[in-house]
């Protein structure tokens, strides 16, 4: 069965994670976010690439949910010596990745030959696509900061601002990278994983096609809700729900999707709501969603499976 | 007394080391070469400037001559695994004072302020300019490789190529950086440190202005040489004379810099040659000139001034 999933960074990961138990790697694309890019340092950051790869290689840092196991702080401690921009932290470790991405991108390499050439260096044999080789970013207007960056609203601000729009820079030029459609296409399922709509999986629809793709392949898409009682797994996607004049429940979720999804599934804890779920013509598939132990994520990507 | 230096990396940062010791930091000058100077990874990396910085601050690695002390090597391991650009090494720390500078750059901070503000940090009271704030980059002609960029040449090839001819790109529309000009204009001593006459100090006086003002001068400009019995202190000066058809020696040396220098610092150990640099119209003076100790460096500060 081949499966492509949209992919934010965190819960994302966790999902593919159970889904590498369940399917084959050949039969598994992760189509994957880059509107938290960033250049900083003169580097190219690409957080939930990394947060993917690191964590489908064992290797992120189950502590800090992000990152490297075993990381260092050198690089960045000078930086604040100088007096710098500090507010991002990059360990020594996870630097080397985004030297190496940047200077391949300076040879001329696209992002996704980058990306396959360091998932592989990371004994990941499944395939990770950037959403779009091209420049996407997404911006947020605050009433209090104006528009920021998606990195300066959700780091440097501790997404401690309230959110009056979100705007996805490069949407209306960037191209699906090579693969990406064809994936979408030959699915026999799609799976949006749970990530933040607004911020995570919202870009990931704003480059050109791929939404039209979803409402054509509606009945194979399945989301898995990133709000499980009212509130965020991880992260300010219930904030920004709200703050966006939405419903911070799987209600609002299915809303938020409700053109592009069949079914989607919502936690144990919200099986009260499944009947309203359904009013929307979506199927609401209830279970154990909350990625806590390797049992439950694996049951959780079988569920996705259906 | 003031005191302007034209500098290459490790032989000019001990030079300053003793300079520090006999005159006030207000009135020494450290005018240091940029032609090494390169983008890897993105970043903007800027060797000689660091060498004298970490070196004045007594933070270089006394082991490797270059970078800093409590270096680890994190982020080039990671590069590594990638099969990535790892053949010129950025400690961790080192690291974060390429990813400082790239920044302000981008920023739109001229080199020359960006220096001054890392010098700073590390206690540095004295003036560290870099001699442009331009692009200014120096490139070898091989034989067997064609035309390389110095960083190439010297790390990635370990300077084991001969050399046919030197060019400094960027020399012809570069200009000197703010405060270059004034320093050797009022230096009461213009001092060539004992560096690569061929790729550290001749990028230095390709910079438009910078050698009529030393022909002007020529009797209050010093050079240290860095050939002692023939062979250099540190790196291929020696090689690379001889490549060019000079003469690797300290007559080699002082017809090199011979229209600019009205003394030349030689070796004890060359006092045979004196009369030979006297012939070229420049004083030779003879004393111990290699930096071995404190008490060496010191001295050979006070002569260099007196």
């Amino acid at each position: 069965m081949t499966i492509a999933v949209l992919c934010g960074g965190v819960g994302a990961a966790r999902l593919l994670r159970g889904l590498t138990q369940v399917v084959k790697d050949e039969e598994l694309v992760a189509i994957v976010n880059v509107g938290d890019d960033m250049t900083l340092h003169g580097l190219h950051i690409s957080p939930d690439l990394d947060t993917i790869t690191y964590t489908l290689a064992n290797a992120v840092s189950t502590k800090r949910g992000w990152g490297l196991e075993g990381e260092t702080w050198q690089a960045m401690e000078m930086v604040s010596r100088y007096g710098g921009e500090d507010w991002f932290g990059l360990g020594d470790r996870d630097l080397g990745t985004h030297l190496y991405r940047t200077q391949r991108l300076i040879q001329g390499a696209h992002l996704a030959t980058v990306t396959g050439e360091i998932v592989r260096a990371w004994g990941i044999n499944f395939a990770v696509l950037p959403v779009t080789n091209d420049h996407l970013r997404t911006h947020v207007m605050t009433a209090t900061e104006g528009e920021i960056t998606f990195q300066e609203y959700f780091v440097r601000l501790h997404h401690d601002v309230a959110v009056t729009a979100v705007r996805f820079e490069g949407s209306e030029t960037c191209s699906p990278a090579p693969g990406v459609i064809e994936a979408l296409e030959k699915a026999e399922r799609i799976v949006i994983a749970p990530s933040n709509p607004v911020v995570s999986i919202d870009p990931v629809l704003a480059v050109p096609g791929i939404r039209e793709i979803l409402q054509e392949r509606r009945a194979s898409v399945v989301a898995v809700s990133p709000i499980v009682g009212g509130r965020a797994l991880k992260g300010p996607a219930d904030r920004l729900l709200r703050e966006l004049g939405r419903e911070s429940s799987v209600i609002g979720v299915a809303r938020w999707y409700q053109d592009l999804i069949g079914s989607l599934i919502i936690d144990t804890i919200d099986h009260g709501l499944a009947s309203e779920v359904a009013k929307l013509d979506i199927d609401p598939v209830v279970t154990e969603s909350v990625m806590t132990t390797p049992e439950i994520t694996v049951a959780l990507a079988r569920t996705v499976l259906g």
